[in-house]
């Protein structure tokens, strides 16, 4: 058994009192918390190793609810466009090039970059799935991987077949850090009987589905014509045919008040993407009204195609300052809720709040420190508000999942930095070749 | 005289042409670019001083067009608040006692972040102005310094004859990197005659205007319900009287079209300030529609009381994404125009678009370069999205105002890092004691 202690930093633990303990030490077991509370004068054991937190501020990792990994390669390709043309013109062409090897490599870049932005686990949505394991496993974090299905695509029988065999091959495998959805795309791109078909599959296996849900105003049109149902209607009569699913629902950005009731009601994990939602002019999510009806909301950047970088820090800040346009009220969304959101809340989205998004004795030890020796962060008023206001992710100094530290001084302990720059660049090369 | 040259850059130049050379070559003598264009292969002279551009893009530095620039020592002192306490209970409170080291110190902070963040001139408006001064001249940095009058204050005609005692003070000091103009705070703390009296004495004095216009809707409604004109309204008709002033006007939130219209005829340059305007629920500014009507806009951090950073990146990235909300159209305000709004447009914003804002031969050297070896700036497509959508200021790798390099590999050259962090918590702890 291993020994870790982080001495003195000013401990943001997220617990059920909001405790913040300045200083504070935090010990692991392996790859546990067994201690998190104020500093300790005299210790009656030897640690295995000790971290300094002198200038130090203790956060749970930030946990990223909803990305496309691998679509780093295309950050920065195609922007400012309408959605049709970018996705017409743009994306899905380089799309039907992407090979296994590409996947993998945009996956690193993804893990590496959000490593260094203090992000410790998040939920993706793509394809050759093994290959975002792959890199994952290798990286270190932690992840809820989801294989797209298409329910309009020709092969969207075959596509669930083999997600259905995924599921089951990581749900054997050792671990525990890398966890597997179905995602079946969005109910405009998955018909209703393919949808229950995926509900129903995710049912028997146990696992949750990860999908994208009323992210446009012409996506909620279409299919109330359609169908006479919202997206989220849709979804709860599927959900009410088949019984419960963990669902994680991407955007839910338009929502009408009983919307935001069955969302509670069914226990949906809701990834809110302030950034995308702005950048493709989708609008604004109803963030206030969710929160007060209970609904378990957590952050995600979406895809570096339409971000452009994966910063949930970033997206803590515009979740809490859009808040307040949307309401018109400052205290809208206040910065103890907003890094919730960033934390605990995505934790909880994930179906994984008994596990890790606060520092608390017998959680998971997803660790990150701040060096708050900052010009940006002085002087030191309140903790919580420098961190949502001010911080910036290039703040993050060390980052440790599941015991393992993966970050120090801002750099990656086991990443090769270099060569995952140099490879993602050679292949966005070649999809663009 | 001492010839420097930025070798083998991305250089992105803001020129009429929105000419990007890679690589390209900068070379600066003394104060002044004198070369900017595609790499020479032979140079027939020996630089005094070499800087590789290798991995770097390099920007004119950017601008901050608005900001209280010693109120960084109230930062993250109290957030999530409706205006009217955060001001009477919070904000007021502690700036009465505000003393002369006080603003000092809280100027080098900023200072010392916006260097950091690769901002090399800002305007200001606060009080005991000549310490904005003193730090600033210490600093390095550019900036436009303006003491605040409040109208309505007791001794407000005292502060004017003061505050153009200042003004001729600056104008008749030598260098040219520090500028001053006049402060008067809104129309709603300064009633029309005052306003007045001020404008005039600025045309007098051949110096601008800096002011706080149409930030809040009821500040709006309710001049309206006092003189019958709008803000911009009020402004356009003392100019008329008195003859034209530059003038500088903070926020230029809740506009009509007539003041779209008018700010643009008298040729006012208007900072836009998002962070500052989501946080304290003002609402969005027309952005589009100003930058349509041809007016002179930048941005503007707000005081780090109501932002909580001076982070014009940030802000760039703040105002590009808030367009397309507000316009509902992904593809308005494009990433070139955002880019241009935090330099080019700033500067001609101040006043000094024939000095400053982009890379070419004959302006002012305010050069930035970014280190582009970064997980969030790969791969390498196009390079003003980058910048724009992924960037962070932490990016910024070296800093050059007037020739003089004032930040490298990230950290200040002449500036003492962890002095001036310990003296602002030193005058924080006082304001609170």
């Amino acid at each position: 058994m291993s020994k870790l202690l982080i001495e003195g930093a000013t401990v943001v633990t997220l617990n059920r009192d909001n405790a913040v303990y300045s200083p504070g030490d935090i010990i692991l077991e392996d790859e546990r918390l067994v201690y998190v509370g104020p500093s300790q004068r005299r210790l009656a054991w030897q640690p295995d190793r000790v971290i300094s937190g002198q200038g130090k501020i203790a956060l749970p990792g930030f946990i990223n609810t909803h990305t496309h990994a691998a679509m780093t390669l295309f950050r920065s390709y195609a922007d400012d466009l309408a959605l049709k043309p970018w996705l017409e013109e743009k994306i899905w062409p380089l799309e039907t090039k992407l090979t296994p090897e590409a996947v993998y490599w945009g996956t690193m870049l993804a893990c590496l970059e959000m490593l260094e932005a203090g992000v410790t686990a998040f939920a993706d949505m793509y394809f050759y799935s093994e290959e975002t394991v792959r890199a994952v496993a290798e990286s270190g974090l932690r992840a809820d991987v989801a294989p797209g299905l298409i329910g309009v695509a020709p092969q969207a029988e075959q596509a669930l077949v083999q997600a259905v065999d995924f599921v089951k091959r990581i749900q054997a495998s050792a671990g525990g850090r890398i966890r597997a959805r179905l995602g079946p795309h969005a109910p405009y791109t998955c018909p209703p009987s393919y949808l229950k078909e995926v509900v129903s599959a995710a049912r028997e296996l146990g696992c949750g589905i990860h999908i994208h849900l009323a992210e446009t105003k012409r996506e909620v049109e279409e299919l109330k014509a359609q169908t006479g149902h919202s997206p989220v209607e849709l979804l709860h009569e599927i959900l009410g045919e088949v019984g419960p699913v963990p669902v994680l629902a991407a955007h839910c950005v338009h929502l009408s008040n009983e919307d935001v009731r069955l969302l509670a009601e069914d226990g949906v994990g809701v990834a809110h993407n302030p950034g995308s939602n702005l950048k493709l002019a989708s609008g604004l999510a109803p963030l206030a009204d969710l929160i007060t009806a209970g609904v378990k909301v957590g952050l995600g950047t979406d895809g570096a195609a339409s971000n452009n970088n994966l910063d949930v820090l970033e997206e803590m800040r515009l979740a809490t300052l859009l808040a307040k346009l949307a309401t018109g009220d400052p205290t809208a969304v206040p910065a103890a809720t907003a890094l919730r959101l960033a934390t605990l809340s995505g934790a909880e989205a994930l179906g994984l709040g008994e596990e890790i998004g606060s520092l608390e004795a017998g959680k998971q030890a997803d660790v990150i420190l701040l060096n708050e020796e900052q010009a940006h962060l002085f002087p030191r008023h309140d903790v919580i508000s420098r961190i949502v206001y001010a911080a910036r992710s290039a703040d993050v100094d060390t980052v440790i999942v599941a015991g393992e530290v993966l970050l120090e001084n801002g750099r990656p302990v086991k990443l090769d930095r270099e060569k995952i720059l140099a490879e993602a660049q050679r292949q966005a090369e070649k999809l663009l070749g």
